[in-house]
């Protein structure tokens, strides 16, 4: 009845949903997979992701007044009640498991590589690079891309904020408290945003508006020290001492390298239908990484909840189909300890 | 450029957005939809709805030990911050308003109509009636749709509980330690539902099985006194003497009155697409009433802020068409006092 199924090495490291990501979708996903008793892994970089960027939550229901910081070390407080484990790396590959045709995946890290029934993708969006020359070489050397984690990095000192839009103006408005002085680099005549935002943000003593510009190139030798702005209705020229620069001009899906394995949308969003699936049969995906509308931790975490209740029942239907509910609790018992 | 607009009598109803119901979905929306700025109206007979009949919520993300009552009133806390109104009533109509057509809807209900923009349906999903002679007559006089909520009224008493899955047993569960007897009404040989729930609330001592029997008739003169139950197996019928029964057959989505004005599932759900809205342009639902998948507090909130910011993209777009902003914004003061 049971063919092809991985040999007890293998299986001592295979879960029932192995869950990639660690923010609202990630964290949702395994408390909702972990209470259902599946057995749950979870691969991440980090705890709360996205949500860390957020020094200020209002519009999760349930705080009136939180940080992305709290509202994650209470996420996985709860999660750590149902006892799922946490892997800390980053995963780098998935593939069909040879060793179960049609039954597993495999997901590779650098720590090795790890297998299960069903997976859920929920690692998030990545911040956008400028894509300058400079940039690589000074990353974590005076140009990051996030205010809230890096700010206090920058006390007293002078940075620029290169962005048009809301997320650019939220981290000059927080780094104003912060630093001694912001220019804020935006490629209109005005920042393009929530209006009250923007009136406030320029209101400040400390912040520079640096319209029509964009940024050309970044320069330093063990850290950043030049910016070069170019103008962008005359194309000229020009430079800003900063000790540093924060790159705030949105987000992309990093999913190029899952494009054989589920449909991506032009964005490069994971496609999923209502239930969370991907094009992949047991592949489930939810939060920001996904092509849900508005990015907001509740959606996530709503998407997430879906995304695990459906992966149980998949997980339910592979395992009536190996096996009698009692084979598989006899394979489990042996292959987990 | 604006034309056949509602004059100021009707205006001073006139709200931006009004949401109907008060539970996960719509205060998640209320929320949002206030927090936006938009001028929100909240119709609903309860806070909390369907969360109240929860009485321990253990997987809603961030609170890892609550109840529907706790975590509903956190929500409306959090919702009263930004100034939305709230009628406690029942919508029981809601038709394009003639007075500004394709601009705006009127909801009507016993206090009075109400008008708006854009529309939130989000009155989630009322319990089953069980469909026999005498429970009509007898709701509220020993006949309660919810455990929680009525439970204590039948401190020490004998009632029954009639359903056969998880809902029926939570709800046995739950008056276990309030009643003193409890018959459970089952159609089948044994409760069909989470097996570690079947089994407890089997072994408690104060629960008497009543396996392969539904309920034909109530009676009882100014209250509930006798149940008749029949035989799925050999359509005998026999009566137990009760105080009161509990009715967890399920839930369905209340919306015969809307089939004229949105796209219904032939179970009678809201149809959806991801972003929230319904076939009428305008009017957005969330929340258990929709054909959302799983019922989940997190589902619906996060849903709710879908359809919220759905809603917020909609206004706009409708001011837009109708006068410039400033004359919106004229139009507001002038009529929302």
């Amino acid at each position: 009845m049971i063919t092809n199924f991985p040999d007890w090495d293998v299986m001592r490291m295979h879960y029932d949903v192995i869950v990639i990501g660690g923010s609202a979708a990630g964290l949702a996903a395994t408390l909702y997979a972990s209470r259902q008793g599946l057995k749950t892994l979870v691969i991440t970089k980090d705890i709360g992701g996205q949500m860390l960027l957020t020094n200020e939550i209002q519009n999760y229901p349930g705080f009136a007044n939180t940080s992305g910081f709290e509202l994650a070390t209470k996420f996985k407080e709860q999660v750590e009640l149902y006892g799922p484990e946490f892997v800390y790396d980053e995963a780098n590959g998935i593939e069909r498991d040879a060793e179960c045709p049609g039954l597993c995946f495999r997901v590779k890290t650098m720590s090795g590589d790890y297998h299960a029934t069903a997976l859920i993708l929920a690692f998030g969006k990545t911040p956008k690079d400028l894509g300058v020359p400079g940039e690589q070489e000074l990353k974590g050397k005076g140009v990051s891309y996030c205010a809230v984690c890096d700010g206090p990095l920058f006390k007293g000192k002078t940075v620029a904020v290169v962005g048009t839009g809301d997320q650019a103006l939220e981290a000059a408005n927080y780094l104003a408290s912060v630093v001694s002085k912001i220019y804020l680099i935006h490629t209109h005549d005005r920042p393009i945003g929530s209006e009250d935002l923007v009136s406030q943000v320029l209101s400040l003593p400390n912040v520079q508006a640096v319209p029509n510009s964009k940024v050309s190139a970044l320069k330093g030798t063990s850290k950043l020290e030049t910016i070069i702005i170019t103008n962008t209705t005359n194309g000229q020229n020009s430079e800003i001492q900063a000790d540093g620069i924060f790159v705030e001009i949105g987000y992309i899906a990093k999913t190029a390298w899952l494009k054989d394995l589920v449909k991506l949308t032009p964005q490069g969003q994971i496609e999923v239908d209502r239930k969370s699936k991907t094009s992949q049969p047991g592949i489930f995906a939810a939060g920001d990484v996904t092509d849900i509308p508005y990015m907001q931790a509740v959606i996530s975490a709503g998407q997430g909840a879906i995304a695990a209740l459906s992966a149980y029942n998949y997980v339910q239907g592979i395992k009536g189909k190996t096996a009698t509910r009692a084979d598989w609790r006899a394979i489990k018992v042996q292959t987990t300890k």
